[in-house]
């Protein structure tokens, strides 16, 4: 089964794991986050991305993204995106019911939100007829395997905040983007402008667990409502604030997520020049996308399970994760490059 | 810690760590209920609710109480309980705003619903003014720790479906339900009419897991989008499967709701008969409610954590949960003891 | 066609029918209430209700209340009613599934709630699990026909606010309330504390127009956006603007309003003492409550029409409008009489 | 004021006015549509749209559009139009916060679709994480001044019931389409294909009256719930039934809207050919969109009002109306190639 497919395909880190039996310590705990683990998942969070920081955690990432663009926005406020965005794309139209938010979306080349985006997607402003954009909303890493540098992202929060605008992260793979700039949580977040991040531990070795995370301070006022109405409040909190607590307690986060990083690049590098094989997007981060000659996905998806990104295009989406091994991606660029040879000419 | 305050303060059942565990088996699994975990929990609830059930994990009792009851309701359509409802008390507004159901409620003595109340609130059918009820939403057992009897959920059901409205069992402590009446699940719930169940783990030695469970077929169209929508889809799927299958597998779900209950039987009795305390409900689950003499509950908290119920009238709850011991129901009955004793008559 | 149904049934009044023709005066004025009308429609709710007050007409009586209420509410705030309150029974369930807001409840004997019951539904404060109550809304006069005396408001406004509670009136029939008090719409409203008015002028003559008057400074914040975003904004807004300048220009409200109040006296006072006859509410304003003998009922509604209240108890509602006349009443009152006479003792 | 800013600056039509008044009779008449005029109007919509036309008269465009679409559309289920569309860009967030719907977009030349696009937006049927394209919205005439012809709508009706999707015409035009097309009502909808239309009066002549005509039998079940729900049902219904019998008994509504796209063709001619004019869109109901030389827009401003289309273009839009006289569109051609003239080459 292992293959490609998704980081979500892979299982709990064992260091994880320990961390949730260690919680399930015989005695009692306070449910909904009242617990010791919660509370050391704050410090943690509080550590990593500035005194000011309030972490929430959640169930998963869409509950995540969701929530925390409800706290951003009154009703007739929209959140920006890039046309790739998971929020618009991937999260069942969740945001629009669930939240009652429109988003204001653009194509961009490379899932990259610009300062021009934000820009151009800022309009009438003041007129009751139209959606007031509020949040600016990026995906780091980007759903397209890229990574937005430090000073794109105080760009666009200039940009943002220029305009009366919050800058939201959708962090799913914020350590892989992290890992990747050789940058701390904070450099990329509080630092860079950032208002409020979805921090995603599932795909990064956890169980299930994400949190939101507010850098600017007021902006959690009610959040605990919130939360609880959106349906994302775990009652044995303990055990979902343990696993965040095991990745940012030491280096486990960068580890994973560094690991992961290197098999993409790995990846990359083993299918680069074959003929007929196009790597569309930089490989900044965990993921690869490439447009193989026809036929050749078919045939590795015999073996090794990944996604066809784009039906249209026939571009293919190969995820790396914290558990892929130097064997696993050598023997799949392997087979890549036999399946293109026997492609003719 | 350990005390009297919540089924949701225990930790892990042992053996559902296990499951959890061995689902964690170093191989890649499809995400989002694709693997054979969640097809074998989908087995199971067949077996124990009767082949036509259709199973869907969720994270937690108010998104499957909520989002089974979306799937009951055209926009128009609301539903009928009891004003103790944890859907109407303890839900943040979840039905209302996220669902955008309307609830119809009513007192009772006991926190049970009768076919007398269905007809009183099933009023004013055709008038397009008025929010039409589609669903009667019981807990079993139910908030006040009491159980409907198989033969009132049929007179329930029985009345429900003379008006075309729908069952839904809000099923968060199922389990001692029908530990409690030597029933199956069955029993209680498709062979008494019932249409559609949110079956919890949680509260009886889960992680964190329950489930919606469809019982009269085609009720369930769509509901994968609904879960999804409501941000209740987990990615790892395997991990929330596998806490159910543990339970559900052998007899491990009658043990710990058994124990429960004996302990809060046991609780009742060491109770019975002290000076001025009433117990309050019938002892026909896991908890017992009780007024005690004026200032006994706050001498008594300052050991063992439990909750004022109701403010108004001192009213307290004393939860048992799979992890309390016969010695701790002792040692807290004699607590009671010792503490009605000391107040002067 | 005419008799004691509802005073919706009733047409325009010749003065509203003027000024809708009136503002139709061959030019254009600009759309969405950027015209004369509307301004002027301003300046006079600011005359009638006090500087500060803010005026943004409606469509409608649900509208309006619904789009007040979730001006004031965030997401997990609620909102205290009678149980009998047109927002909880007639309007189709839009308060929760448009606004998102849950009603707090109670019964009340006259349709009034008092600071007891603002006292008592004000709980769980601060408890994430609950709906937070934040405002209070009142029906003046009440759906029963009971009007709340300018001291009772004020009671009621101090009971709120030392919870921080807002206070809105759904005064569909506002104007019926000031006449019937010999106040100022600025008595009942500002002058007792009320933070946010539903004005109704409908009900009282007009061809269809209401409006949310903000009376605390402040509370309108994007209002503009919510109303559009609610359906509840006009283009040709001259055309309902007008309506109400009509009303509130000279003392039309005030002598259609007396005028209706007085036929519900009048007709109270023909059924006053007749064997069998009923009336179970106090006749403030400008309805008739009242428990006939059996089959009375239906001999007269061959005639008259009007409504049977509740169903349970035969309580029939007679209410009377703008254009209600002496003879009508006296003969109705007649019939009453003589369909009374012929029931056997 | 009158100039070329909107339809909707236009008063009331002089027959409309009087059918209104006609209303007013002196009688009560049932509230919420039980009324004779509503009888009328509905069929009258019979005749113009065929004998399955089920009609709901509503407040505004807003408010029938997003209502219908919820008819149309279970939680999951999302709406493909043009990002031009009126129900995008101008109805502040109605579609997803008061209807929970999700807008597929697409760019287009002309403001029409097309049945590529459709095929294009509609993707990932059965994945739950992606909205399900359900409804295809087309405005007509669009919102750019151009007309569907019967055989596009054909297509795009086939286009959409081979995907099993619903077509849904914003109609606030639907007059100046049929006027300009020389087609019935039901040419250009049931006889096309088409499955639920919002009717627009309140551009054509009337004070403010919308309907929402089902043309496919069995799609208006529960409607009369969502209308109230939605806040859209008035109570005085006769006053609104009566414009649009006002409008559809006779020939009104041609005369009006032939004569609205008469004076928009006479405007696109008077400009034509002025050096630095670019009329922009074809001309086929009642806008011109034009680009004018730098400057030329703001002096004509000054006296003859009219929107800025796209300020980024300097685009700007001149609308047509039932009262829009030759002379004026002559005035105004005149200063348009007065203000071009003193521009320097």
């Amino acid at each position: 089964m292992k293959g490609f497919a998704s980081d979500n395909y892979a299982g709990i880190h064992p260091e994880v794991m320990q961390a949730i039996a260690a919680a399930n310590d015989g005695d009692h705990a306070k449910a909904y986050g009242a617990d010791p683990w919660t509370a050391r998942a704050q410090e943690l969070f509080a550590l990593h991305f500035g005194q000011d920081a309030r972490a929430y955690l959640m169930f998963n990432g869409t509950g995540a993204n969701v929530t925390a663009m409800r706290a951003c926005c009154r009703p007739w406020e929209g959140v920006i995106c890039a046309d790739t965005a998971h929020v618009h794309v991937d999260e069942g139209g969740a945001p629009e019911r669930m939240g009652g938010l429109k988003l204001l979306t653009t194509p961009t080349p490379d899932g990259k939100l610009t300062p021009d985006d934000v820009a151009r997607l800022t309009i009438r402003v003041g007129d009751e007829h139209a959606v007031q954009a509020r949040v600016v909303t990026v995906t780091q890493s980007s759903e397209l395997g890229t990574v937005y540098q430090p000073g794109e992202l105080r760009a666009l929060a200039d940009a943002a905040h220029a305009r009366n605008l919050l800058v939201h992260v959708d962090g799913a793979r914020l350590s892989n983007a992290a890992a990747a700039l050789g940058a701390t949580f904070r450099d990329i977040t509080t630092d860079a402008g950032v208002d409020v991040v979805t921090f995603g531990a599932t795909k990064n070795g956890a169980l299930g667990a994400e949190a939101v995370v507010f850098l600017t301070p007021g902006l959690d006022d009610g959040f605990l409502y919130l939360r609880k109405q959106s349906m994302q409040l775990a009652s044995k909190g303990r055990f979902f604030a343990a696993q965040v607590v095991a990745l940012l307690e030491g280096d486990l986060w960068h580890r994973t997520a560094a690991h992961a990083n290197a098999m993409a690049a790995r990846l990359a590098a083993a299918v680069h020049g074959l003929r007929g094989v196009r790597v569309t997007q930089a490989v900044q981060a965990n993921a690869v996308f490439a447009i193989l000659p026809a036929g050749v996905a078919e045939t590795l998806m015999e073996r090794w399970p990944f996604y066809i990104w784009d039906e249209a295009t026939g571009e293919v989406r190969w995820m790396c994760s914290w558990d892929t091994t130097v064997e696993e991606v050598d023997a799949f660029g392997a087979a890549v490059a036999g399946a293109v040879a026997e492609i003719r000419p």
